[in-house]
């Protein structure tokens, strides 16, 4: 077992090196416009809590240390992680920018700065998150000039995965649901007509736009560092559960938090008439939703021998104040 | 050489076996939210040429038919130039949506239709280019069940020229630009500043606009079905002039054709005070640039013996009224 600074110094080190290799993948002027290249690293750099490439990395190195990988391949494992790693936050900080825009949550703070839209206009905001999305898929299929051939078929499930859970099968279409929620989107009036069904619709709206690609960057490092099936299934479960607490946990801290502490709007979900987990289950019963759900986390790793650094970051999901 | 209504009936038919391919590759209720895939089918159907995925094609059965490539996978090969085909179209559709919004051209009419934003809000308008572009990596990665391993770093070399074409270097790189020329963008004070740099500048936008994905489009057959190098970069060539010829057109389009057959509001360019190859060259000199540019298409595939539907196809784009 591990102490909170030791816990808190493994964060610190995975976020640096995050941002190292962020760095390394974005595209700089002259080889794309030099606005494009301002606005992108804006958003990127903006003091993210990185949850979702260190989750990557942990799971990496969760089935590296476990022994269900192959030993012959753990350095390029791990560097292919770092590239899923680098892929899952840009796409997650496109979703931040889209959802931020005047046609969608109209936000114009985002830990504690102003939104990109504020800052270099809609449209530049727009192509921004834009480019933040497709420059993950230039990371994820550039090949290292010596890779061995093993890793196309991993780059390639990789890739697959993330997509699917940043598409409309995912986190676009849990905007969508999220829209629709507040009655702003098509749909708004079915989702208010359907009373009955509202925790099933909270469920899946939060599955999309949340889960998913929590689920698909803590898989792709499992998948990336070679984990055999087993790791990667036990490694999806764990996340599926990580993302419901995390989730729970977001809509308990838009209740409770500050603005300050947030760098956002707080009672902003509440305000705006969406259904959250405190208005479906009550603030109590969400939080023992949500201590059950990293119970479930845990029991899913345990299955197959992992736990460690993992175990703790989901921990740290339902213990933060923002 | 072929007859004008024979190639007419290659390209029906090749923009019904796309049309086709693309159903299969959008994702459908339950996997994703009914308002989503309705968007997504709304600007993909809507009647568009066609281009870039014929390009796509044609240059895969250009490279099959000349021999420059391997005779055991050429069934492979055509499969999955019809993916990236599928995935060049969902990427310039996703195109069109955005530059269309409020935010960017504000356009309320594409191809005689209202656009996506009029129908369905711009929120969700957003969403679903978002979508669009992201179902297009969900494409080109996921692999068929038997599908021989040589064809994997295909696909990722594939999936990476198309991202770059895409991106801040590339299609949302020229976007960029393109607000900036009309001064409502960042930039635009120095874009209109550095008047002696114009036609550069202009050439600049297009190659990143609209040439990159040209070019990803031809090169992507090109590489899916096995050409070889020399191959590969003769159809890079082409795709470079063939882009610049399309662009030389569009902008002679938008001073000399009707709204009626382009579809959408005429003039609208040089109402805005962008640059345009008339507004630069003039009209005549544009016209010339355009056969010019057709000419070095023609000839960068002669150099490898190659032709056939790939130079009607340069004609198609210099000869179209809309």
């Amino acid at each position: 077992m591990t102490t909170p600074s030791d816990f808190n110094r493994y964060l610190e080190t995975r976020r640096a090196e995050i941002d190292a290799a962020l760095e390394a993948v974005l595209p700089v002027p002259p080889a794309c416009p030099p606005p494009i290249a301002e606005a992108m690293r804006y958003s990127l750099f903006a003091g993210g809590k990185r949850l979702r490439p260190i989750l990557t990395l942990a799971a990496a190195e969760a089935v590296v240390q476990s022994g269900h990988t192959d030993p012959h391949s753990r350095d390029t494992g791990m560097a292919l992680a770092m590239t899923a790693a680098c892929a899952v936050e840009l796409i997650h900080t496109y979703s931040l920018v889209h959802d931020d825009l005047p046609d969608m949550d109209d936000d114009d703070l985002r830990r504690g700065r102003p939104t990109a839209h504020v800052v270099y206009g809609a449209g530049v905001a727009i192509l921004s998150g834009d480019a933040l999305l497709t420059q993950a898929f230039v990371a994820l299929a550039r090949c290292l000039s010596d890779e061995p051939s093993e890793f196309e078929r991993r780059r390639l499930r990789a890739i697959a995965r993330i997509a699917e859970a940043a598409g409309a099968a995912g986190m676009v279409g849990g905007q969508v649901l999220d829209l629709a929620a507040t009655g702003t989107g098509p749909g708004g009036e079915a989702a208010r007509r359907r009373k009955g069904s509202e925790e099933t619709d909270l469920r899946e709206m939060h599955e999309r736009k949340t889960g998913a690609l929590i689920g698909a960057a803590a898989v792709t490092g499992a998948i990336l560092a070679g984990g055999d099936e087993a790791a990667v299934e036990a490694i999806d479960r764990y996340a599926m559960h990580l993302g419901l607490a995390f989730q729970i946990v977001d809509d308990i801290l838009d209740v409770e938090g500050s603005a300050a502490e947030l760098g956002k709007t707080a009672g902003k979900d509440a305000a705006a008439g969406k259904p959250t987990y405190p208005s479906v289950h009550g603030l109590d019963r969400s939080k023992v939703l949500a201590t059950e759900a990293v119970g479930s986390a845990r029991e899913a790793l345990a299955s197959v021998g992992l736990g460690g650094r993992l175990n703790e970051i989901a921990e740290w999901v339902v213990s933060r104040s923002h």
